[in-house]
């Protein structure tokens, strides 16, 4: 065992599938002897979950303003990495993360606009020197992704939080961001096609994990 | 009327009696024809208000991190500022304030011990050219600030919220801080003795507004 674990992230827009490729990692992590730790974000721990529905919330005829997003987006993060991802990271668990602070930069900063020197400020004041071993980028068409994402809403009784509401355009600009960090960071970043079979995504992953996970045993 | 309101905050620990004399210095402008916007911190908007409830909420068998705590509090100073503040301010009301950042510097830094440069940044981030007009910090010992939030809970029956439960060197700490802060800005702090009769500190209170508010009609 490694005197620290690892801790990979999983990111995408709505409706690329990151729901059963984690349950996929998981399982593949597990069957290999590793305590794995999932969780998500915003959330992840009761207080970051009380923050992220704050977030979440579309009421109060009060719009939430950005900077005020950003800073509640990075409290969860600061209570989730204390209270959660560092712990277990230290006592040697894997932490398999459902978003992270890539995320905050597609969506406040591609999505919302806000400068990404703001987002990096932030980023430093909360993570120090933590950042994510491995990050799989599960990316497919916006169209594509929307289209999944609508018939399984629909299945769901059509509920919709607020950033689900948000425009196609904005999930363009999502799309691209995430593209850009995987393209600036390709040491971390392995971009998966999630357009694809799930049975070929899976093994994409799977090698994506063999490849980047085996020479740190 | 000036084109911009003006932007007053009242500092002070629990126990040395904001509330009455914030009500003072309302009716002190209201009756010299101002527009007054009254409100406190953290809140004074439904989403903002929303945040302190999880900043004062003891519960979740969850400590809340440091950081977290430093980013909720800048959070809803965020969405304060965006949505209550600068909007008042803009159409020449005055805002007095129940606590602003000095209180951050107080409480977060001097009690809780966060360094004043972490503090700092997030307040150049959330406030960027924005300071308070005047502060007045009504100060007295610690003990009989203590004594008589004592007597005040007691009659209320006993309700203590997380910050109240803390200890009388936490409260040291708080008061010191303040001061220190009052010291280094002279020009925007008033340092009001809140240990006299409240005849005597609303006599005080009336000519540092006589004092530094009179020369900008």
């Amino acid at each position: 065992m490694n005197e620290r674990g690892r801790f990979i992230t999983v990111e995408g827009s709505e409706g690329v599938g990151k729901t059963s490729n984690i349950e996929f990692i998981c399982h593949w992590l597990q069957s290999r002897g590793m305590e794995v730790v999932r969780t998500r974000e915003p959330g992840g721990t009761p207080r970051a979950e009380a923050i992220r529905k704050l977030l979440l919330d579309p009421g109060h005829d009060e719009p939430l303003d950005d900077d005020a997003e950003l800073l509640l987006v990075f409290a969860a993060r600061a209570q989730h990495l204390a209270t959660k991802i560092r712990p277990a990271l230290a006592r040697g668990a894997w932490v398999i993360c459902d978003r992270f602070t890539d995320a905050t930069y597609a969506y406040q900063g591609g999505g919302r606009g806000i400068a990404a020197s703001r987002i990096a400020s932030l980023e430093r004041f909360v993570q120090r020197e933590l950042t994510p071993d491995l990050t799989l980028l599960l990316d497919m068409p916006v169209v594509d992704a929307q289209q999944r994402l609508q018939s399984r809403l629909e299945g769901a009784g059509g509920h919709r939080d607020r950033f689900e509401r948000e425009r196609l355009a904005f999930f363009e600009s999502v799309r691209r961001t995430y593209l850009e960090r995987a393209t600036a960071e390709p040491e971390r970043f392995v971009v998966i096609d999630a357009g694809r079979s799930l049975d070929e995504v899976q093994a994409m992953i799977a090698e994506a994990l063999d490849d980047r996970i085996s020479p740190w045993q």
